[in-house]
């Protein structure tokens, strides 16, 4: 594959550049993760949002486990190339690990004191969605 | 301000956080940028966005040399707390400093080769956004 749109792309100083999942169908931004190089090809090539995993150090193939895997509808760079944004057909309409429907699901709220709060429900129990192969 | 909140946050090795804008109106992810603790705690008090300046190293109260300043909605974190997702209403339709509606206006196009192409329109040249002062 021609390489010159993965130049393109301002990488940071580990090679990684942050990459937004939105929900195509809500608007909805679902979650942010890393891509680097060799996932932003394969996110390209597969059609399936693909993510750096900095954690296990390797592709992270968004919803091999869970099921719940990002159709890519589009890939938009921003201006400074150093952001981008994924816009995605979310299947079973859950992206977070918890079983709710995106990631950003703890709102700031007034109260006492300033806190984060989980507003949204868990559609799925995790345990239901990691069901480990006996 | 009690800081529990700030304190929850995962700050990366430089003490920053991505934080991505959307526009509570249309829905679009408007920008992708980076808080310090104190851009965050400075975005809660005064109600607009304030990033953090990689280049300039100094707070960015978005919109103070444009006028296309981002009035706080509210303020999601993500379930690994290392994400933040302000809503926000977007003075002057204009988030990015090419004139345009948002950042992410590079499109990745297949053709002979795969190239990013700009797909939406300057709503206002940046030469009549930054004015000098005469």
């Amino acid at each position: 594959m021609s390489s010159a749109w993965l130049d393109e792309v301002s990488w940071n100083s580990d090679g990684l550049v942050p990459a937004i999942a939105q929900d195509v169908d809500t608007g909805k931004v679902l979650m942010m993760a890393w891509m680097n190089r060799d996932a932003l090809e394969a996110t390209v090539r597969e059609g399936f949002v693909i993510y750096w995993s900095r954690s296990r150090h390797k592709l992270w193939r968004k919803g091999e486990t869970s099921g719940h895997t990002q159709e890519l509808v589009d890939l938009r760079l921003d201006c400074d190339s150093d952001a981008i944004l994924a816009r995605v057909r979310q299947r079973g309409g859950i992206a977070c690990h918890t079983g709710r429907e995106h990631c950003f699901y703890k709102e700031l709220q007034a109260g006492d004191k300033l806190s984060w709060q989980p507003v949204e429900p868990v559609k799925k129990a995790p345990g239901d969605i990691y069901k480990s192969d006996v």
